[in-house]
């Protein structure tokens, strides 16, 4: 019995010989799904894991009891154990360590949202260049079947041209201390519009209020994209109930996307307007079309996994990243925008 | 039998000595409810019934056989046997039919919103004023259980200091072809929070898109109050699905109002943040509280009826009415607001 | 304007020359939905209305001024001018009333339950073919949207062979005063069963308790059918909740139907379970099925109407009613055999 | 930093002096929540892990590389480094395992249903007694905050005397080769109702179908208790949607139980009917109270981590155990009643 599992675990170990080494920085909320992850990936290992709390170190290792800690992120970096680093901290830190990692020769898993300013996301993408490493931007979403799937509709053009795409996600906390609702939740809906939205955004208008710690916990974001499109983000710190829904109007079908719901994460309803000229006093004749509804099956393995598979793969095979710095920094360039037009009371900002 | 009947009948008849008679302008998608509540009330009757459609006249005469039917307002209004005018028809004759009706003397009972702009609805209110009478602007929802038990609980202070109020009403259709889903949908929205909010809003900001018929079909409202309570209104004519949604944040407890919930319409969540400066590194700590919910019961007569009851009394006793033709200007002065910011792409608008 | 809709009504007059005449015994709960529809159907009238109740003349008095009002439904019954009449009164009046309306030559409309015992059914059918007169027991949701879809998904063998039919139909009251939740409930169910499965009821348990006025106000029905399909009704007067669901599990699909859900009112699943031998410890392999779910439309329009449209064309062209005496006699048959059950506390009862 | 956590460790395994070590037999669905569980607590370690399957064994080794593996029970019950044995395995293994651990003097938690018949309970009870050792029966749903919330309700008197207890639990799979859906899913439910309901129940109904596999897929089982209190399960493995929901009817207010509601798992109704004696045609009047719903917060910890918490506090402190033996003998002799009667298709069994 005992001799069968060694056996297999020789032949695991043998399999590994050319896995990605990961130093993780930072063992917070997220951390541990990343570590996770990483230590169940067939191609991947974790080298070392740094965290600045005593606390989180200790969580680890009794998770982990064999994993390298660290509280000091630039030996982990400096390691010639560690080929890629995953920096799972604040996003006032990620240019520091995403830059000290580069210029070690480790590729990049950085957390959304990518860099406080477009400036630092434009150097980051610059150096990445320049020594032929890979960064990827964790928009988790963009990798769930939820996601998928709504790209695969549009892109199929069953739902025909788009008329809007009006996101919800509030909930109760998780208070940030250096950021924003905005800069805390949106990346999310801007990531997701990103990946589903071939037009590029035009311009940005923001809104929203500061109740309790001095950052805005209630926000309205609209975006202005060509030929009519419009979207809306609501996100807020402050609600009562979770929400996390989609609405996406279009001229022949249209959908919604609740992820909170397990059985029908999408629901594409089979419903529209059509504006007619008619000889009548108004000249116009508005009809209504509503028909069946439509719950496609949405996979539902862990997008994390997904994603870190397809990091891996990119790193291996020398492909390119759907969510890369140049996607990050698109995001980067939105929120900012947002900060601008939040600043000033909703006016416009263009991209 | 018969007898029997007839005796019940000519009862309430002789209590019928003081109705209110009313010329009725309008009998198109709402006009139905008001002829149906003005033919039951005790206080009230149907005097005559005026409208363009021949078709429209056809089924007004179906429902109610005896009723006096015309296609001319004006002879209705100029009647000596009509007290007051319900004015149920498109907003951008509002103006004309309540100016005339009550330069003849008839109070007046008139669709929302009030009038296509502040200074029309200024000179309707200084005309009432001059000739003693009465003006009510049908904003129903003021006279639903759900608003008026929400409204209860704001001022007997359960909630708190509001933080926000985000509301959410849409749907497919209807498409009005003479104004935008702004006017359309938003004064209900505006109504409610001008009855529950005792605070005066100070800024607008708006937002959307017009796809279809040359009219905003898809918009965003922003509404600043004082002490940075804000406001949001999200209002939409091609949704898929109906949603008729307002959560409310507050200090010391939450809500949700959810319209389409015939079982839990209101529920009130004890939930709350607290931020307590702290001596560690952020200098803040945030807690959060998360207890029961309650959904207080809330009555379920039909608004309207109760409305045209409340300006039967108001007119006979001489008592003010909470939705007057000022209430009807305020609203009409956010909504001229939010236009203007619409045109501006989300430039603030100070009231 | 007043000509051309006098034009008018003397067309809908001339129209009506060859309508069915009813005499409608019952102004209770159900009651005004009848005089309402027959009111409006082309081919029918309603000539008189009886009902013991001062207050329920006077409600339908108002609601209808011209109508001819009685208070003994021998008259109506009599009356030359009366060629159906509908019995909308308790089931223990329906036997007497609708074998005294057959014996006067008129048709019959008869709430459900048909009649308080197999025999009395058996009867009133023998009656009204001998003299060669109509019988429609009203089932009303056979004439539903959602009953005709599910029949028809059923017999386009899209769902396969069916396992079971699993029916939850509770609410907080209307208790009856003269007979239990079973003779109240179950003949919707029963009745819709009947349409829809093509098998014939082999037996029936029934389980069931009285809390409060000496009928069970809870309970339980299973009913067994020839291969394995099995049926269960759970009804109950005495639920906080209303409940309205039907489970069908099936071969190939699988079906929910919550009647109060609005906008998707059926649910078709594609999930199953299939059973394969294999060689293996346990010598069967349960494999899993779980994809799309889709929504189809369902028809609106309110199903009383469609029945009593219905009624009135078989009285008409003399066909078939779907829902006649024998369809009536099927669900006494059954609620007899519940009763019977019931009373030895579930031992099973043969058809 | 290495040492802080070093020390942190150390004192950890001091305080680990007095645990019970388990021997766990069987990791199959169930098993790896039993050793995650066990693992993390303070009072328990996991000495030995015992599966026939060598993928099962694999499984745990990657989970817990240390973990000591076997594929012989009797080793594991046998070895004097194990004070208690959790057996979670297939009910019709339970006997043997729980005599052959107890005969080796260790406690046992053993998986629901207890035993395969009420005279193996028996035995095993003795047995325990004889060698004052603890039995629990892993009924984990008495220790949720849900059902904990329930019997508070109930024993406070908030719901005054109970009508019904009629719980829903379906969904697809995962059929068992062994066992039908009533030994499967029912001892959830009957060892909720017994721990909720004080009253003894009488007797037993239980009708059923097989399609699949031999045993019966779909189940419906009605339990009788003294003073008109009646309970009803429904339980199904072939139902295309999940449902755990349970009704409570009760005199003072009713209370729905939906498990699957993250927001609002309980819902108590202030909802009733009363029935008065009155001087009328029917002698009886009901009327009927609807006021308010209150969901009370219900603590969210694992329940079966509380559970074996409980099981240590009781073993180190010889303390009686809720879910002990006897109860799982309860359970036993209602599912022997229930396959009885299913076996004559409803015939009541007298318990």
């Amino acid at each position: 019995m005992a001799t069968a599992i060694s056996t297999t675990y020789s032949n695991v170990e043998s399999e590994r010989a050319n896995v990605i080494r990961f130093g993780v920085v930072g063992y917070g909320y997220w951390g541990p799904n990343i570590v996770r992850n990483l230590s169940a990936l067939p191609g991947a290992s974790v080298a070392s894991l740094c965290d600045k709390s005593l606390h989180a170190l200790r969580r680890a290792s009794q998770a982990y009891p064999g994993l390298k800690l660290s509280s000091n992120p630039s030996d982990l970096i400096a390691s010639p154990l560690v080929d890629a680093v995953a920096i799972v901290t604040p996003v006032w830190t990620h240019y520091e360590l995403a830059k000290d990692a580069l210029e070690h020769g480790k590729h990049v898993f950085v957390e959304k949202p990518f860099t406080s300013t477009v400036k630092q996301a434009e150097e980051l993408i610059e150096l990445a260049d320049k020594y032929n490493l890979k960064i990827m931007v964790d928009h988790t979403f963009v990798f769930t079947g939820a996601v998928r799937k709504i790209r695969e509709l549009v892109d199929e053009g069953m739902l025909g041209s788009l008329y809007y795409y009006d996101s919800t996600r509030v909930n109760l906390g998780l208070f940030q201390h250096d950021i924003n609702v905005i800069w805390d939740l949106a990346p999310h809906d801007l990531s997701i519009m990103d990946f589903v939205i071939k037009a590029r955004p035009e311009a940005i208008s923001a809104t929203g209020q500061r109740h309790l710690n001095g950052h805005e916990d209630v926000a309205f974001i609209t975006v202005y994209f060509p030929e009519r499109l419009i979207a809306h983000l609501n996100v807020n710190w402050l609600s009562p109930v979770k929400v996390r829904t989609t609405l996406i109007g279009a001229e022949k079908k249209m959908l919604v996307w609740n992820d909170l719901d397990t059985e029908q994460k999408l629901k594409v309803y089979d419903k529209g307007v059509e504006i007619r000229t008619k000889e009548d006093m108004y000249g116009l004749m508005v009809t209504y079309r509503s028909g069946d509804i439509w719950a496609p099956r949405v996979e539902e393995v862990e997008a994390l996994t997904i994603e870190l598979q397809s990091f891996l793969e990119c790193i291996t095979h020398n492909k390119p990243i759907i969510n890369d710095g140049v996607a990050g920094l698109q995001i980067v360039r939105m929120l900012e925008a947002a900060s601008a037009s939040l600043a000033k009371k909703g006016e416009i900002v263009y991209l």
